[in-house]
């Protein structure tokens, strides 16, 4: 009996969590897992955020709000405004039905329960089945370096809206982390047959998954084709600071640049149709693309790119057997 | 030149709030402060909730809620709603607009601020500028006695609904514990001419401030006189259980009984005109007592009232000098 395929997508925000949507449509809980950048985040109002976790869980629970493209549907904003009122820090905006998943992850997390734990029991109360992971149970807060000196991530990319040029990022706490036990017993399944990173910023939302002790090199050794997507179309980034901050790192933005980025580990790479002229170039330089439609704005777009990113990895398992 | 006479009234709950608020509107705030029980305070879902300290700010800012007779007005459910369904603890009702004020409390407490700064600021970005000081600002958990063993306030009042038999209490932490010094100045200071012990439950309410060290020496040291209102009409108590406390603690639950739970401390009494009958038991057992409508439905109610204590006290004081 061949034991059926198992994926792996690598995913952080908004923009990768339209295709793990897409992924999780079409294949079951068995046969798909997440692991999830939580460098984004932090303790706000002595609550701790998970922006990634959240939104990838709220993505698959049918949860999105359709209107903000981030947060939770339904959403209201009594308690952010009546904090305004009072003076409170009200730059970060929880909604009221928002609130409720980081007072509990934060009540869990303080009475001894670990991030993978409440990340589970968090999806499996709003029915949502495939193995979410964060990339580590310890915090490894994304640390933006700027002229002006070091900004948390949050501070960044919600309270400044991505102001502040980058010169560089630290993944601070990194090297004492570890990766959840169950991602690299996925990895090592047999059955493995293909790794995506979603289409996801490549500097805040991949790399800090990447840089977890072990993650890297398992991704590397791993038998299994790893087959991103671009998160750059035409030169702009769909969704986020990826582009400006890709001018700002002195890197043409262009999904090229992004390959290159990932070089050591691409098996495949998926760019956008309007991209097709990048094609040649790619293969020059090595890689194994192709151009496929990667914006993603009905579930239909993301059902059919998932269905695309799984047929290439097949294909490209089969070359490399 | 005469200094304008100084009041403090100690107050629990929402009985003891409506005179409270009857007092503020005839008082200015540099002739008026409070003192606040804060053996109710808990910790719930990583939030510090002060229940009395918020029903006094609430009642004297005008952000009383009208219709169910605790917490804000104009307050929405979407938060606890949300917690529910996900599974977290929900017993204990907390709205989306009264639930800034907890997390910004917590999160002011854990950056090292005091209660009663906390209180202070509170209290000021809601515009009331009546001094109100809880009655410490370390913990003083009230723990509440029952045959099957102790339970923690909330516990017991929310929870479990207050249907326990009751067997004592215990203020756990109130040996260590000490008054707000602010309190001690008021109480020293020259001008003060009486002091309320508010409508509130003898013995969750006001026995809790009572027995913060140092605090019932000053009251009973204390050049003005000390009145109460008694919580119980006609044998019952107008609101909590106050009156099924004393008939399990085998104390008559009558106005009387009440005044002999206060009798090193008593300079003058004020039951219900509806307990009449009880002046010539009180005056026989020692007490000054009157008789006076004290069941307060509208704001004219509880002014009436305010105004008829400090009369009494300025007639109390006199007797006395």
């Amino acid at each position: 009996m061949i034991a059926a395929p198992k994926y792996l997508a690598l995913t952080g925000g908004v923009g990768g969590a339209k295709l793990a949507l897409g992924l999780a449509q079409i294949l079951p809980p068995a046969q798909l897992a997440f692991l999830v950048n939580t460098g984004d985040d932090f303790s706000h109002l002595g609550l701790h955020v998970s922006p990634d976790l959240d939104t990838l869980m709220y993505a698959l629970s049918g949860e999105s709000n359709p209107d903000t493209g981030w947060g939770r549907r339904e959403e209201s904003w009594r308690f952010i405004e009546t904090l305004r009122a009072l003076g409170g820090e009200s730059w970060f905006n929880l909604g009221d039905r928002d609130l409720a998943v980081h007072v509990l992850r934060t009540e869990r997390l303080r009475a001894g329960a670990t991030l993978s734990e409440v990340t589970r029991e968090l999806n499996a109360a709003l029915g949502t089945q495939h193995p979410i992971w964060p990339m580590s149970d310890s915090p490894v807060p994304t640390i933006v370096q700027t002229p002006d000196g070091p900004l948390a991530f949050q501070h960044y990319f919600v309270r400044d809206r991505c102001a502040p040029p980058v010169t560089g990022f630290e993944f601070r706490g990194v090297a004492e982390a570890s990766p959840p036990p169950a991602v690299l017993e996925w990895l090592g399944d047999p059955a493995l047959a293909g790794i995506f990173i979603c289409p996801s910023n490549p500097f805040v939302s991949v790399d800090p998954i990447l840089a977890v002790p072990g993650l890297r090199a398992a991704l590397r050794r791993c038998q299994a084709p790893v087959i991103a997507v671009s998160p750059i179309v035409a030169g702009l980034a769909i969704k986020g600071p990826t582009a400006k901050m890709m001018a700002e790192l002195a890197v043409p933005s262009t999904a090229v640049a992004v390959a290159e980025h990932y070089r050591d580990l691409l098996d495949g790479y998926v760019i956008d149709e309007a991209d097709a002229a990048l094609l040649d170039p790619l293969k020059a330089a090595g890689f194994a693309a192709i151009a496929a439609p990667t914006v993603m704005l009905t579930l239909a777009d993301k059902v059919r790119l998932a269905e695309l990113v799984c047929e290439f990895a097949r294909q490209r398992h089969a070359a490399a057997n």
